[in-house]
């Protein structure tokens, strides 16, 4: 069994990760840490797991797990990590931004993978650290990679992406109050989110050159998913692309090309990522569809695990879809 | 023109008034007040009053108006008139639970009316001082005042009540977190929400020995309204009951008798009450739904200022109903 | 490996059946029969289920399968049984109404055991027919089942419950179109829902002269889950009635006591039933909750089938929990 | 009093007409005609009218009003056109598509002016028949003229815009179920939505030659409402672009330009379209939100009415906003 540990376990990613680690077969939850509820029953801040579970949030880190998931606002990973000193053998999953980038990507001598498994699936095998990618970046990376690796990204991008409710984190703000976010909609950040940083290096990673991406994020009003729509000039038919797309994610766990047109509640409450092709005059609209909780956050962080300690991509992923 | 001040005007019943009256023929408003965004313009606070005002809110308040509406926290309207002296002629809506009881209804040695029009309109009308009814007060008040009026309510009566979350209030808090509220159903502060005083006050103004009301509250997934029902055995015909309730509102402005099942949005964005009445074996069911911000907040105070000026009681408050 | 078969598979509780039992590690999945949609993939209903799995809808029955699942419309299970005839070891479980009450429940010489594994154990685990109970039957059922055990079911229980969109099935309809339901809530059938016949039965199983239950049915504008509310009159103290709660649910698999208020949310996207204990005075106030197309019709079918053929009653049943 | 009468009253369009009208000073329902309702009280399809009206769809046409409006279906205008003869002074106003292209727009040997009073004032207040503007036109149109004016429309546009599910109208699909729609998002008809025809109409009436408009048309998961961006490339400043927009809009008398960002709800239930700019690097980001059905429908109706007949152009839409 693996032992695991979670920092930050009362927010949201740290809820599912809880959740699926609990009935993943391969896995024992260690401890989970959290300063402002140590002591508590896990239950209070994830009153659905009453029954499932004993555990009591902990103020105390065990550095001796196999593997921790820092679940922490961005910035506290390097903080926290800085603080302390986890054995040599255990492995660091971290969810934040902070080592997502080339530059930033350095611990205790150690070089963070970006866990990205539809990009990386070798490297995150053998790798020690994990940045976890971004919910937004995983749902335009896996919309765009197969034109990238063919370098056909040579013009404007055009993305437009609307997250879920959750992806804003469990502390109140104005614009995640009910009365204002019901039956409302908004962009934030436009052209400049913060996300376009992993964004750009995954997609030159494949391509060097390519066009601007110009991407505007939309606050939607539903609390799970991330739907994101991607443009640009295609030379081929749509056969050929659709052949470039299954091409490229014919070994991904969890990446799947729908021929028909998708909506985002199809992949809610799973790790799926689904992808669809459309194609106009010389245009192609490629739009991708995920859970930002789970394939944009812990399940992502979970098959991440799986590639690093040899187990099926999938253990303890095949969650039931709830797509209503 | 009557020259109106509202103190308090960045929450939502304070947004509510600011938009009834800019359409009121006969008001103009003097000023709002707020200790937090004093010199701002309203619509930093109420965007959706763009081109319609260039109003500011102010941190100074004019104590020669002709009415002022207080749309204060419980408690703080018995602070804020502590402070000031408003000029004898000066009308007080104060929409605040603070002088709603009888105990509790004495300031500058006048007495405050409360001031549901369906009951004391009379009393409305040579009024000075106005305590505006609370919003689940208002939807079960009506629900029930028939009944109390005919001595009819004898035995127990049950009351369920469903309301949208800006009766909460602007400020954010984990209840109107739009990741925990959206889909969510949960109750309150159960058979002892505080809104029981004045309810009972109301009812036993018609009938001095009633049943006990067992009301139950809830938090719904929705914005606005309040949707109540109440049974209580009942001894007459259906006819019977609709015959009573069509005489107590025969002269009411904005209560209905619908003889079809009603929904809580055909009243939403308005000043209505609906009502409805259904018999099942010797048990009467009243449903009446309100818009908990206008019905149940600062339209009233609207309904009550007309009244008080001599105006006709629906002046500006002919409100488009915006039913989806 | 049990084979099992899916009569309706189109709608959605077939659908949750499929996917509960796509991950089932004791179940293979036959066939699943839909005479609109014969031949076509199952995807194509189920778009959430791309790259699960590549099976067809059929418009033919394989008889010899070891269980069966008749998801139907209320009243066609009994047309569809009279057409077809099972090998004598298939074993069948119903989820429409058609054979829950004790008068109706007789098909082919055998029993229908209703298949509330809170009440009936036993009796399911050797059950060869199965009649699934309703959705607001199980809720309302679970609140007030040990009270009926303790035989202090002497006066009314006034019970609420408001149930998600997809208790009203897939056929679009005024009442589920989203411009009306959105922000929206309403009752239906007050005092004389149909699930009060077999909550009845199973209550009076226990005590046999009961106050009468009366039950306001209410639509929620929420796609998923029932939360019932239920009071009447309670000598004990709290602490008595939550020993007895816990006394009565000491083996169930799926029902949990919460100290704390529920919310809906919770309980939704698994197959939990989490009840709640709160006395006012002399009233005992239980409220229970669950997720209305697992515990309240495909989950607890799984549920039944685990304990015919002797599998552990949760497997696969550990659903992750979807909470926001 | 202008008399009207409406044609088509049951849908949602009409329902917001016979809103709108009920409280217009200068105006007097004469009928509202419906096939499938004639003789039974409007109150039945709008039930928020309870208590205002006494009215009942009728099955005969009035052909002496004043002024009509067609509330059907995209091509029954022509055909209900083609059997009634109103009276040569009768103003006809329709709000389907049939009449809003140059080829299309000829009825009785008249010419149907393009009621987008932004755009043609002048023509609207003589003309004799309006075709009233789609809902996504009326959005998008309003955020590009005043760049069309300047001739600055040289490049590739890209336009995405979501809207409410009463845009579908109120006959209940698929994709207006509540199950589905609720917490989904999704496109449709990618790139060749059939308001493209109108919206290249209006911008080449200003400017000859032009990009193209990539139109990317979204379901939301809200009731109410149209939230459009657009971008294309754009070399004067920000200032520059606010001073154009300020200018072209002088006279308009609901449109507004938006300083601060903002959001869908803050003109839902107005008559406002509110637009915001904001410029990155080379690129200028439109934003525009209105009511689809009162700026994107009957307000906007209503508006040509009100400049036909010489009456101020906002009488009888000074509507509250309610937005939340």
């Amino acid at each position: 069994m693996i032992k695991a540990g979670i920092i930050g376990g009362s927010g949201y990613t740290g809820g599912e990760l809880i959740r699926i680690l609990l009935n993943h077969p391969k896995v024992e939850i260690d401890f989970v840490f959290s300063t402002t509820r140590a002591d508590k029953e896990i239950t209070t801040a994830h009153p659905d797991l009453l029954g499932l579970t004993d555990l009591k949030f902990t103020g105390k880190v065990n550095l001796d797990v196999d593997v921790v998931f820092l679940c922490l606002g961005h910035g506290n990973s390097t903080k926290f990590l800085d603080g302390d000193k986890f054995s040599g053998t255990t492995r660091i999953i971290d969810l934040s931004n902070d080592f997502r980038l080339k530059n930033d990507s350095i611990y205790d001598t150690k070089k963070f993978v970006y866990g990205l498994p539809e990009l990386n699936k070798e490297s995150i095998s053998q790798a020690e650290y994990i940045a976890n990618p971004g919910c937004f970046a995983t749902a335009i990376e896996l919309a765009l990679l197969p034109l990238a690796k063919a370098q056909l990204l040579k013009s404007q991008i055009h993305v437009n992406a609307v997250t879920g409710s959750t992806g804003a984190g469990v502390s109140p703000s104005a614009t995640t109050h009910f009365s204002w976010r019901n039956g409302n909609v908004s962009w934030y950040k436009p052209f400049t989110h913060q996300h376009l940083g992993e964004i750009n290096e995954s997609i030159k990673s494949l391509q060097e050159n390519t066009g601007e991406i110009m991407f505007l994020p939309m606050r939607g009003n539903f609390t799970r998913g991330i739907m994101a729509t991607a443009y640009t000039p295609f030379e081929g038919s749509l056969d050929e692309a659709l052949q470039m797309y299954k091409h490229f994610y014919a070994d991904a766990a969890f990446t799947q090309i729908a021929l028909e047109p998708i909506n985002l509640k199809q992949v809610v409450n799973t790790n799926q990522c689904h992808i669809h092709l459309h194609k106009h005059n010389d245009v192609l609209l490629i739009t991708s569809a995920i859970d930002n909780l789970l394939k944009g956050a812990s399940g992502q962080a979970v098959q991440n695990m799986n590639l690093m300690f040899g187990l099926p991509e999938g253990e303890g992923l095949q969650l039931k879809a709830g797509v209503f």
